[in-house]
């Protein structure tokens, strides 16, 4: 497979040569996926022309769908409203719902009122459900069935949907009041006796999840289950839609990345490919909050001026005690955070994870501690250097390994993102901790010495 | 639905009560899933017990399944080896793979004996495969169609086989050399008239993947393409296996925590509930060459004991320059580290994202270096102190965004995990030149001024 720079190149050439339609059969032969890519090489009235010729192949809409969100925005620039609208009308409604998202507010209202009726009232009702809930990434087009069926009436009602979608892959079996009372999943219904009724080969009381559940527990249930795709209903039961694997597999994906982001407080919306400048009026607040934490580092050592004038060493194995401090911090950090979102919390309970937490940061903070304090004792010659850095080590590591067990663990009790925030709360307490404890010891020790 | 902590509860009253057939009927209302978690909390003896109760239902394979890997050699030691061959012998091939690894050495090559002949040499072929490599998580049980077939002859052959297998979604038409042809998706095939050829109604060349392609790059297709089953074959061609997406999104969850991990310098089987030595035993090398680094930082402000014994202030506002060069740093290599992973650099050249990361790291640098020289002025009155740390800042800054991404990618371009090491390299580099730039420069400085 070509590399998407060298593609790029060879649609640029085509598109130069204004033969627009070796073009179009080269953008033909490929799959939406990989023509994605190419847009962030092209220049805005080139994507223009790409999107019109993808227009002729009723293929646009299915390769907006491929590219990050984040992108997004600076394609549609090169859209005229009337073009976008007939593009996005072609998606499905939880595809269609995540799109109009990324048009810019200016225009966003305008390329709605172009939608068809029938989208247009679509998109209002899954507006209403809450972010992140199942309701918005759902499918509306399902195959209901009634349990009074027999086989071969389904295999009928499947044949007579005009549709040769392969994503079906259970069918729904309702009663009178649209509720779901059980799912048949195809592969059943292939082998089944024609005259067999729906309602026996139906699996009872599927699995499913409410409109308003959060993507991350559906995609939990999903993953849990193995399913292949779970059925969403209202708080009445009745039967709304469906959200399919490939669905999960994305939220799977952006909830791993917003943990690992949230951790170095990152937003979601920084990404390799976010304009420079995007991404640092993204990333300044946090880096002056930062700021204000390292500020708060100095102070602590600027308490110790007087001992730190006496004994000017002492300066040197401090980024020992706060390099390490950090470290511990954030494996305890990443273990816990991932172990509450892989659930892997159900295996333990919280307080016997902080617990362990503690005891690997007190073994590992006196093993580093006697290494350190040998290091300083060699180096300085100083026993009073040398046993604050092991006392400082071993109190930094076990408040290190604790604070990262306890503050995401604190921040999922409260119902909050165990990642957010949690990073620079670690970092800034055992940098404190650190300072506090090695130049504190010191102090103590260097007064009783002299 | 009750927590494990209770179920857990209610399930050791009922084996203390030696009433097993209640034990029974509890475990047999919940799915496998729901079961695993209660092994955290039971004895030895409860655990042999209840691996009894699930061998009786038939249902002890499946819940073995669901547990976390790092939990199962606890698990194993509970279960005789006669029980054990029993348990695994009802596991798919690339379960069965999967658990026998997780079997202490000296017990392993006993309880594969134990295993009827056909599963010892299934094991033994799938062995061969190099480790984390589609061969090893294949399901061999697939359906393969003549593509002369016709759509009824078809229905017949899945009538034919005994199994309900719901994960059957797609039949593989393969010639006489067993080679892959086409594939016709299961909603296809219920919809077709009985006569239609399956030549006719099959997808041709459908993507697929060889034996000995990586887990990871097969994640990738199947997410990218949105397949719910990719078909594996070998050199020639000929179809050997199918990849389902469940085993897919444990493919795409293990590798976000193993870049989790790895940026944190974890090992993937130091999890929550990790037992605290082996956790120890794990994190204790990665923790002792930390160390080292630390020491190298120390090196660095020891070069400069003589600047720092005339000007202690300086020792205050260290934290501050290598605090923001770390986070700087970390941010840079997550945004990028993700990025790999997800393909985000196929949107944007390597060169280019470097470039971006190196501005970024500047402005900030510039911003936040400003900031601080004001505070340093303001607090200990030197304008020499301020432009050093606005000077180092932005320096820092700078090297911190650069490295942070070159590090990754350079890992990347030599095929090596991005995010092994990459933590470590560039945490301590910042740190590095955080301390050599900030007392470098005050050193000049300083001399200038006296």
């Amino acid at each position: 497979m070509a590399t998407p720079q060298v593609t790029t190149r060879i649609l640029r050439r085509l598109l130069a040569s204004g033969v627009d339609t070796r073009a179009e059969r080269l953008l033909a032969r490929m799959p939406p996926a990989d023509i994605a890519p190419l847009f962030s090489g092209l220049t805005r009235d080139e994507v223009a022309t790409v999107v019109d010729l993808l227009f002729r192949q009723r293929r646009a809409a299915r390769v907006l769908r491929e590219l990050p969100s984040e992108m997004l925005p600076e394609i549609f620039e090169a859209i005229t409203d009337e073009r976008l609208a007939r593009v996005l009308d072609r998606l499905e409604i939880d595809d269609l719902l995540e799109l109009v998202e990324w048009i810019p507010e200016e225009r966003r209202q305008t390329v709605i009122d172009l939608l068809p009726e029938q989208s247009r009232s679509e998109l209002e009702k899954a507006d209403l459900y809450p972010e992140s809930s199942a309701g918005r990434v759902m499918m509306t087009n399902f195959v209901s069935l009634d349990a009074k069926m027999t086989a071969e009436e389904a295999i009928e009602a499947l044949r007579a949907r005009s549709d040769d979608d392969e994503s079906i892959l259970y069918l729904y079996v309702v009663d009178e009041m649209h509720a779901l009372r059980g799912v048949v999943p195809i592969r059943r219904l292939v082998s089944a006796p024609p005259a067999r009724m729906i309602r026996d080969m139906m699996i009872p009381d599927p699995v499913s999840v409410e409109a308003d559940t959060d993507q991350e527990e559906v995609a939990k249930i999903v993953a849990r289950y193995d399913l292949l795709a779970v059925p969403v209903t209202d708080v009445d039961g009745r039967m709304l839609g469906v959200i399919t694997v490939d669905d999960v597999i994305d939220v799977i994906t952006e909830e791993a990345t917003e943990d690992m982001y949230h951790l170095a407080g990152l937003s979601e919306q920084d990404r390799v490919f976010t304009p420079a400048h995007l991404s640092i009026r993204k990333r300044l607040p946090w880096m002056l909050v930062n700021l204000g934490t390292c500020f708060l580092a100095a102070w602590v050592v600027g308490l110790f001026e007087r001992t730190l004038e006496q004994v000017v060493a002492l300066a040197i194995f401090m980024p020992v005690v706060a390099g390490m401090g950090g470290n511990g911090g954030t494996q305890a950090l990443t273990v816990i955070t991932r172990g509450i979102a892989l659930g892997e919390t159900e295996f333990s309970s919280a307080a016997r994870a902080a617990l362990k937490e503690l005891a690997v940061g007190i073994v590992i903070g006196i093993t580093t501690g006697i290494v350190s304090a040998g290091i300083a004792y060699l180096t300085v010659g100083s026993p009073a250097i040398g046993i604050a850095l092991f006392l400082a080590m071993v109190v930094t590591m076990a408040v290190a390994g604790l604070l990262g067990a306890i503050v995401p663990l604190f921040l999922k009790a409260i119902h909050l993102d165990p990642a957010l925030g949690a990073g620079v709360i670690v970092t800034t307490f055992t940098d404190v901790f650190a300072f506090f404890s090695f130049l504190g010891i010191a102090t103590l020790l260097l007064d009783r010495m002299t």
